[in-house]
C-alpha cells in the first residue's frame, strides 16, 4: 500500500498518496498570494492582526532578559516541566484575577502560545465527525485547528452581544437530532475575533446555563480580555464556572506576540491530559521565553504597559469608526468594537468581499474578506477590518481608499447587475499573521 | 451522548467519557512519583537528558538578546512566518552541512522543538492503525506521539550498528503480510537515544535502500549528530536522498533546550503540508527565540562552542564507562557510545530494571528503566544510562552505587531464585526532561 516513488527531479509531491485523511483538511488559502503582495509597504493593511509591540519599553525589556541569562541562564536554558513554570503559572493567576477567575496555579498547562492550547483541547476531545459549536464567525485558526482534527464545525449566530442563545439552543437540537455528538463550544466572549463584539453580563450566564444543562464543554478564548477602551475588564465566564469551562489566555496582545506565551486553565482531569498532550507535542514549554514572560511580570509594570496599549488601540479604533462613518457608501454597516483589534464589516447588498479584494489591493489597501471565517461558505458580504497596527493616519487612509473601492464596486453592480454568487465554497481564508 | 456532569466539589473527572480516542493512549508513567523523588539533589541522576547549559557563554549570549531587543524588538517580539524565519533557515542549511546535507532554504520548516516537528510529520502522514516502524528500543517522547496518533508501532531490533537491516526487511514483510499500512520508518541513526549505537556508512546506505525498494518514508532524526567524540559527523541518510527523507534537527543540543528551536527538512511537497500543519499548531514559531538563535550563530563562535561539549561530554563518557567496567557485576553489558549522551545497559539474566528502581533511587542514584523505551514491554532487563549533566564524579559515585544495588539484587535472586516475569505491560515510562 506504500507510494510509489516517481521519477527523480519531478516537483510533483512523490508521497501525495501517503498523507493521513487528516491532512486533507489542510490547505493553503486562495487568498494568500494577494496577501504577500499586501505587505508591501505602500499598501494599507488593515488585515492582520498583529499587535503594535513597538510600544513596549524595549530598553527595559532588553535589560530584563539580559540580566535573566546571566543570573539564571542555567535555568532559562534548560528543559522545564511539561505543564509550565511554577512561579509564571502563579503569576498568570494574578493577571487572570482582573477576570474575576479565582484557580489554583496547578490547573494551569503553559503552552507555545494559546494556539497550541486550543490545538490540544481539541486534540484531546475531538475524534473525526465530533462536532464543535462555534460563533458565525470565528477565528480563522480555530476553524484550521478543528479542520485538522476531522471536527464537524456548526457555526452559531450572533447580534451586537455575540452569540445567541436562541441560535445556541436550536444548534444544539438540531445536531442531537441527527445523531452527532457534541464536544465543545468554542466561544470568544470579549471584543470577539473577528465579530469585534462582547457579551454582556446577562448573556454569558445565559450561555453558561445552556452550556450547564445540555452537558457541554465551554472552551472561552479570551485573547483580548484586558483590551477594554473603557477601562474595565469583562468578568470571564470561567469565573462563575470552574468545572464546566476551559479558559485559554495568552501574553501575546498584553506584552508580545513573538514570545508565544499562551495558557489553558482547566478542570483537574482535563488539565492532567493537556499535560500529557502538552509533553508528547513540544515535551515542555520554552522556558526561555517562560522566564522572560516571568521577569517582566515581576520587575516592570506590565499593567501600566496594558494602559498604554489600551489607548493606542482606542484611538486607533476611533480614528476606524470615524472614517467609516463619514467616508463608507450607504448600505455598509460595521460593529463597533468595545476593545480589541477588530471591526466586521457588511457591504451593501450584492457585493462579494472575496471579489473585491484583488481591486482593494490595486487601491493599496487589504483587508481580510468574511469567508474565511466561516466553515460553511458564508460571509461573501462581509469583511474584517484590523485597526492594530497601522498609525491612524494610514488607517483613515485605508477608509478613504477602501471607501473608493466599495463606491466603484456599486457603480458596476449597478450598472451591470450583481455577479452570480458564487456556487463553490472556499475553506478558511487568511493571511498569515506577519503578512498584512 | 454528552457527559452528565457529576456532583460539584468532586475530584471525579466529570469529562471522563467525552474524550477522543486518542486521549486512551496518554498515560502518566507509573515511575514518574519515583522520578520526582529523584530530582533530589542527593541523588546522582543518569536518569534524564538534560544538556549541560552551564557551559555556554552567558555573558555573551546575555549581551547578543540584549542587543536583540533593543535593535530589532519590533521584530524578535512579533508574529512571524509560519515556516520560520528566512535568515536562520538559510543558517540552519550551514548548521546542516556537517552531515552533508545540502538543501534549500525553502524546504525548512521552523518548529517549536524537533518535537513538534516529529509531531507534525505524524500528523500530517498518520492515519489511526497505520504502521511505523522503530528501533527496539527507541527515543521515548517519539512513542508518545505515535502513541497519540494511533499508530501501530512496530520495533525493529537493533546491533552494534544500530538498526538491523535483515529485521527490517523481515519487519516490513510481516507487516504487509498482515495488510497493514507502513507511513514511516523513524530511525536516530547517529549516537542512538537510548541505544548508544551509531550506524556507520555502508549500513546507512543498506538502509535507505531498502527503504527506497519499499516506498517507505525514512524520518531521520538527528539531535546529536555534531556531538560525536572523534570530531567527526556522519553523514547523514538524507545527505544521499533528498525526496525519501524527512530530516529532524534541533538546536538542544547544540546551544540551549529552553529555547525550543528544532526543524525538520523535507521533499517539497511534504514541506508544504508540514508549513499548514505548524501554522494549524502554533501560528509561528516564536519570533524572539528564534532570533536569539540567528544572532548567537552570527555572532558567536558557535562551532567552537559545539566543540567545547563534545570534549565535556567526552570525559563524562568516559568516566562513565570506566566506572561500568571497574565496578559493575559479571553478566552486565553495555553500549559505548562514540558520542551524544546514552548508554544502554542490559542487567544479568534475571534482573528486572523496573523492579529494581525503587532500590536504585532508595541508594540514591536513578536511572531510567528500558519499558519505557519501548511500545510493546520488552526491555525488563535493561535501562538506560545518561552522563550528559552530572559532573565526572558524580557519575562514578552514581555507578558505585548502581553497581551495589544490582549486585544485591544479584544476592536476592540466588538466594531467592528470580521473579517471575509480570505479566502487565506498561506503555512508555520516563522522566520529564528537568525532573531526572
Amino acid at each position: 500500500m506504500e507510494t510509489p516513488r516517481t521519477a527523480a527531479g519531478t516537483r510533483l509531491d512523490p508521497w501525495v498518496d501517503a498523507y493521513a485523511a487528516r491532512t486533507r483538511g489542510l490547505t493553503a488559502s486562495q487568498v494568500r498570494a494577494l496577501f504577500a503582495v499586501a505587505s508591501r509597504p505602500e499598501v494599507v493593511s488593515l488585515a492582520g492582526g498583529m499587535p503594535f509591540v513597538s510600544a513596549l519599553p524595549l530598553d527595559q525589556l532588553a535589560d530584563t532578559v539580559s540580566r535573566l541569562i546571566r543570573e539564571r541562564g542555567h535555568q532559562a536554558l534548560q528543559y522545564g516541566s511539561g505543564q509550565g513554570d511554577p512561579v509564571l503559572r502563579e503569576q498568570i493567576l494574578e493577571v487572570m484575577s482582573y477576570t474575576g477567575i479565582t484557580a489554583h496555579p496547578d490547573d494551569i498547562v503553559v503552552t507555545a502560545g494559546s494556539q497550541m492550547a486550543l490545538d490540544l483541547v481539541v486534540r484531546v476531545f475531538c475524534d473525526p465527525g465530533d462536532v464543535v459549536l462555534v460563533e458565525a464567525p470565528t477565528y480563522v485558526t480555530a476553524l484550521g485547528v478543528f479542520s485538522s482534527y476531522q471536527c464537524d464545525v456548526v457555526h452559531v449566530p450572533m447580534d451586537d452581544e455575540g452569540l445567541r442563545p436562541d441560535a445556541l439552543r436550536q444548534a444544539i437540537a438540531a445536531v442531537r437530532a441527527s445523531g452527532r455528538t457534541i464536544k465543545l463550544l468554542y466561544t470568544i466572549p470579549s471584543f470577539h475575533n473577528p465579530g469585534g463584539v462582547t457579551q454582556g453580563p446577562a448573556r454569558r450566564t445565559e450561555i453558561l446555563e445552556i452550556a450547564r444543562r445540555e452537558g457541554i464543554l465551554l472552551l472561552e478564548d479570551d485573547p483580548y480580555g484586558l483590551l477594554g477602551f473603557d477601562g474595565s475588564v469583562p468578568r470571564a465566564i470561567r469565573a462563575d464556572e470552574p468545572e464546566g469551562v476551559i479558559y485559554l489566555g495568552t501574553f501575546s496582545k498584553t506584552i508580545a506576540a513573538g514570545l508565544r506565551v499562551g495558557w489553558a486553565l482547566a478542570p483537574h482531569g482535563v488539565r492532567e491530559k493537556l499535560v500529557l498532550a502538552n509533553e508528547t507535542a513540544t515535551l515542555c514549554p520554552s522556558q526561555y521565553t517562560q522566564l522572560t514572560v516571568s521577569e517582566y511580570l515581576a520587575t516592570q509594570p506590565w499593567f501600566d504597559q496594558v494602559t498604554v496599549f489600551r489607548e493606542l488601540y482606542r484611538e486607533r479604533r476611533d480614528a476606524l469608526l470615524e472614517s467609516l462613518d463619514a467616508l463608507m457608501p450607504a448600505g455598509t454597516t460595521w460593529t463597533v468594537p468595545a476593545g480589541g483589534f477588530y471591526s466586521w464589516v457588511t457591504l451593501p447588498e450584492g457585493l462579494d468581499a472575496t471579489a473585491m479584494l484583488p481591486r482593494a489591493v490595486a487601491a493599496l489597501v487589504a483587508y481580510v474578506p468574511g469567508v474565511g471565517f466561516y466553515a460553511d461558505g458564508q460571509g461573501r458580504d462581509s469583511l474584517r477590518l484590523s485597526y492594530c497596527y497601522p498609525e491612524p493616519d494610514r488607517i483613515r487612509e485605508g477608509v478613504r481608499r477602501l471607501a473608493g473601492v466599495v463606491e466603484a464596486e456599486l457603480e458596476v453592480a449597478e450598472t451591470f447587475g450583481s455577479p452570480a454568487p458564487r456556487a463553490d465554497r472556499e475553506g478558511p481564508a487568511s493571511p498569515r499573521p506577519d503578512q498584512a
